[in-house]
């Protein structure tokens, strides 16, 4: 069960609450975000969830059976939307856009993809600064001194910036340099990673495990959310399997059936989830069909060049081709299909 | 290396050229199919192809690197498409749409999804008369006594008709009242069976095993082509993966694989791909941007009286909403969108 | 509910037994093996099974809950052993051996394995005539001509045969010279096939399929025994997984856990369980400790000239070896350590 | 190539080392842990390895092909052997045990343990202090407040203790507390804090990620090592895939494999390979003769009370008799069996 609290409710009105609910049997979770305070109570038994929707204070309460709370559609039935500034993801009429190389390589580079991304309206720019390699002999990424660099070609360019943070110290290191932190595959259930995110104002674009289930990605998910960060990404990155004719599986199904489990939006990557170049654009059009708000892909003026996973990285004349794509197979989705 | 030999090659100058190829060390198939005659040559040396193309009598020489031969791409550039009667199913104008209950079960039933079909212009039933079940004990099909039928029934609505073929001593039985032998997903391997189907003049519908990789359902399909049938659908129906939250996962990246890979046709199985009825029109659309040639869906009067697969059959409501959808987006796909 | 029937009961009380049963809303499915007569009663409800235990004629009641039902544990208490002449596998004092070459090539080859495998006490060579291969272009077996070579030269050095039937029409063609009928992974689910050889009167050896679930080899197993067949052996062969760096992924789990699900006897196929020469008597070793009542694994003269499968085929020396490990292993495992 | 320097190589001769390698366009990665100094050396190109042997303070030098370095067997041929005060681990005459509870949970508890183990031989004690768990809202834990009484009891009954940490921060927290640090499987790509476990003096159980192939395993052995810290212990603990019947697959194949590819120890987890209590003790005895150097398996005095993975841990009686069985098979496997 979780309880929404008025934001104005009164210290005796609350206690009074908690009194209540835990003479019912409940253990609970107080949770405080940025845009609510919620009571998440557990119990093996079930009580009569209308007399807690009376108590003076409680705006909402819903009866949650998943194995994750706060993140469910159960709880929150209307999608919810992310706002970074003047832009907003999720539940809106614009499908998300968010491109850039795997890798932040120098200046050189970057400048001319975020001249690629600004002109053809992609609002947020990724790009690794700490990179996680399998090999410790592999390139790590600019690390530090490339953040500052990076902030500052974008910022001149309008982009808003998303980029990996892998432990809890970067967080304070990145925080002034992104606008959107990003939560790797290896890293899905890094719990002290998640809860920490869940103490910053940002919002947090969470890839699934390797081998994640749905599930899991959700109940990650709850981490950041019960921590205190409501503004949480879900993406699907492909998963891995039995085939090798792709570097990974793309689970179309988890992006129409992350729509129904969840109230969070869903944002495709493509270009991990096939890891093939000349297939991403069809994937990342099959994301969108399938339900997904936004996509995240790779791009690099010299693919062949680029430090790091060339082999899945378009081009600009093929981003400029899909970015087209994407967004009018989005209006026709919205307008002609939605009539159907 | 493939040869395609001339319609009309003279008895000597085929024995001429069996006699050149051999003497370069090469061993030969000989497969000779509805639409041509090839010779299929294997060796673990390179020849020049060139003095081969010369020979009289041989129409088409390619190196083909790949395990499978005759289905593979580098084989034939341009796209295959298969014909039954009036219908062509890919590289066509149309998405083709395959429709109807897992089981067949009685007239009444098959008569109401008919009637449904004919209405909304889908062009091919499904129904299964011999059911493949894990368990002994549950229903297993109609059996022979429904074939008659289901094409009595078909036919009186100018509809044509698919359905699963399980063993070879089922071929001829089933031979004059089917127009497209599928196999199933459990017989992917069942080498005998696809040698069989290479011996009749129907079209194959050759669905992907359980957890078969793209390779080995290219290399099903060389079994069927090398023993002489060339009209071959590959589908994809979802393979086995940890993720429990659907029955399969879809694997929408191998529809864009096979694609490039192969010159055949590609039918997507959203019903049996995610299992989960509400989302199976998302994945639907989105194996349409995949690129897939045509879809095979699971529709029935009352999904939830079926008697099996209930829990991923479309309604007619459903159904119906779902045709004009993929038919609408993929005239947008082939118009607008591909214009960019 | 499975009921067995006494040998000798009268059709008068049979005819009561199935009445009664039905009327208590039961379907039910006769089944008439070698050894005994079974009713195995599907119901949604409960009824009070002790007033069939008391009926005329019935020499026993179980309740069964899993999907299987008569090669489950909860059916019969005891592990069975199956007799071949005088070789009795499972449940016996000896560790069931089955050795040879991935494929019957020729006599010289035959001849050689056999005069090892005799020399070494091996009751069992294994050998296939007809190969499944994925590729329609590669070796396919000697096929019938080399059964009778296979059957003579065996008969010879007193071995008993195994060999894999890929099809219903190679029941007959195969059953007078063969011992034990091997059902090859692919085959797994070949429903056709496996209800054929419930109409045997020889042992079949069941694998398990590539990715088939330790439950659907038990489904597979049933639809075996309900044919007619009690004789089955399960052998676990390595499952396909996301891990490269063996062919297959062999499930030692699986071998414990079959022993306590069910009470058919368990081989072990370490050779396609890891596919690699220098593992497999590590694999077959910890498979004996895991359980297992017997293993199959592939032995050579020269594996390097092998067919086929030459990389996980052992050679005499090696075969020498850990036949005399698996033997000590298993008398120390029965005496010393069973004693802890 | 790997080069290892002698202890006492003088600074010129180890910068003419420097000098001469790159000079043949190998990029260095120097290494010193607290057994040696090492130079990890990347190329593309190949050169006479021979010369490198001859320079003044180079003790040897190898050419290593593996995507791992420092790890692999192609290094070290001999089997490394990791010490913790008067225990040796691997490559020893002893199996090496360590049990103990999923999670510590108070002092009654851990000392009831640690009796048993102190009466049985075992040498150290496993327990968590900080608890991964999928949940958030699931028990975390008693976190730095049951350090210092888990390590109090233990001394007090000669047990070593290992535990599992998850974060960079937690590692001086916990230093002087435990005798190995363990890494879970969620943490098996967490490079961040691999890297830091690499600066510590302490050894380190790595466990496979939960669906990390064998390579990324080694992979990751490599951060640590080239981070400063040779004394690593590899742990296979089962890989996720589609079965379901038990918790993880337990990847036997992989203790045989990683034995042949790395020179590290192995110790198999029979408790999460499986996850079902009564089939644990099978697997460590398999893992045993597959080739693991040691066991790490969980108990409790009352499993069904325990916080956490109450159904895959055992009870004294179960763990007193797996003890011994695992103590005299690993004499018998070094002596009788080692003879054929």
């Amino acid at each position: 069960m979780i309880i929404q609290l008025e934001k104005d409710i009164t210290a005796k009105d609350k206690e009074n609450t908690l009194k209540i609910i835990k003479a019912e049997g409940y253990s609970i979770t107080e949770v405080k975000t940025q845009l609510g305070e919620y009571l998440v109570c557990l119990s093996k038994n079930d009580s009569d969830i209308r007399k807690m929707g009376n108590l003076p204070g409680v705006a909402d309460v819903h009866r949650v059976s998943d194995s994750y709370k706060l993140v469910s559609a159960k709880w929150k039935l209307n999608n919810s939307s992310i706002t970074v500034e003047d832009l907003t993801i999720g539940g809106g009429a614009d499908f998300t856009l968010m491109a850039g190389p795997c890798a932040i390589e120098n200046e050189e580079q970057v400048t001319a993809i975020a001249k690629h991304l600004q002109a053809n309206g992609v609002p947020v720019m990724r790009g690794g600064i700490f990179k996680p390699r399998s090999s410790p002999y592999s390139f790590q990424g600019l690390g530090a001194p490339g953040l500052e660099m990076f902030h500052r070609v974008c910022k001149a360019h309008n982009l808003k910036i998303i980029s990996e943070v892998m432990e809890t110290a970067q967080i304070d290191q990145m925080h002034d340099y992104v606008d959107i932190f990003q939560v790797g595959a290896r890293n899905a259930q890094n719990f002290n990673l998640l809860h920490a995110l869940g103490k910053t104002d940002k919002p947090v674009l969470l890839k699934r495990g390797i081998s994640g289930s749905i599930d899991e990605l959700l109940q990650s998910a709850e981490y950041i959310f019960s921590s205190g960060n409501e503004k949480i990404l879900l993406c699907e990155r492909g998963i891995r399997t039995f085939e090798t004719a792709s570097r990974n599986t793309f689970d179309i199904n988890a992006i129409s059936i992350l729509k129904t489990k969840s109230h969070l939006p869903v944002i495709a990557d493509p270009s991990h989830g096939i890891g093939i170049r000349e297939h991403v654009p069809a994937i990342a059009l099959a994301s969108l069909m399938a339900g997904a708000d936004g996509c995240i892909f790779e791009v690099h003026e010299k693919p062949e060049e680029a430090y790091s996973d060339g082999q899945q990285t378009l081009n600009f004349a093929e981003s400029e081709s899909l970015i087209k794509k994407l967004n009018k197979l989005y209006r026709f989705k919205k307008t002609e299909l939605a009539l159907l």
